[in-house]
């Protein structure tokens, strides 16, 4: 077979819930990239409930975006107080897809609010279609 | 048809703009991703100026690699002090493409050198040739 | 040739050295992910000593996901002390493959234990096969 073949595979970028700054998820091609997610509710809370609701957004976030946490390819975790890095693996731990670990860095950096104790960005790929 | 066909997309690393300890940008396929930019003028500027500054160079260097703003994916975005993160804003919003935002993280983080205030990073895709 | 070809490439994720937590390397298609990396030994070492620890596991964490260090795209690289950035550019310097420089940001975070001066993630492509 002598010839040679063009090959053009589709690839375009999508966003979603885009706001003036920012959009909480972009995929291009069969990538997933979240916005850094900090927690809704923060009064009265501690750094376990806020990583649970984060996790429980980014559950929400990937299934928009064609995806799911078994998909994930890297996190990024930043916490207002390293000291609090069990309190954030009390949540991690049980939610985190258990034969699809993805690579982690987890590390101390204020927030954009001081309310905010946890921020957690991940990078995933689409589920099988 | 009854053949099977080996499919090899060519896929080569470009660097850019390499000093002794990194490159400036940096492409793979349609990948696109920019070292960490900080402002080059420091002396009596704000958090704004730096951060129109920086932008500028984003601009230059996706225009290098092949790309521009429209087509940002990611952004991370690194205060020196969080207080200004409405200054760092009130340069990133008139800039950002308004039909293409990327997703964004923003962290206190003290950079390389005192004078520097903030500090951006970008991964975008090439633009359609 | 008048006819269309659908075409499969196999992207499959792969993930090594999986513990609680997280994965020390995970690959999609040609893309290699490594977790944030410190130090095993710590006790009495600086920060250029933790560095070149650390460099030689990325190396083990790239072969073992079959890439080398003139394939890495991008690094971020976490100081717990800014001020020691010229101790970690002492061992990154040497290290960093002349003709293959990533892009970089390096940053002041404090790290998961107090003992930990350095922390580095790479992503990176596999090598040609």
């Amino acid at each position: 077979m002598g010839f040679r073949q063009g090959i053009t595979i589709s690839m375009t970028i999508q966003r979603f819930e885009s706001g003036p700054r920012m959009s909480q998820a972009v995929t291009y091609g069969d990538m997933v990239y979240l916005a850094g997610q900090t927690a809704g509710t923060v009064e009265g809370t501690g750094v376990t409930a806020q990583t649970q609701e984060i996790l429980g957004e980014i559950d929400r976030l990937l299934a928009l975006a064609g995806s799911d946490k078994s998909r994930i390819l890297t996190a990024t975790i930043y916490l207002a107080d390293i000291a609090t890095f069990s309190e954030m693996n009390a949540a991690w731990e049980p939610w985190v897809s258990p034969d699809n670990k993805p690579t982690r860095a987890t590390l101390e950096a204020k927030l954009a609010a001081p309310e905010y104790l946890v921020e957690i960005v991940v990078t995933a790929v689409k589920s099988a279609s």
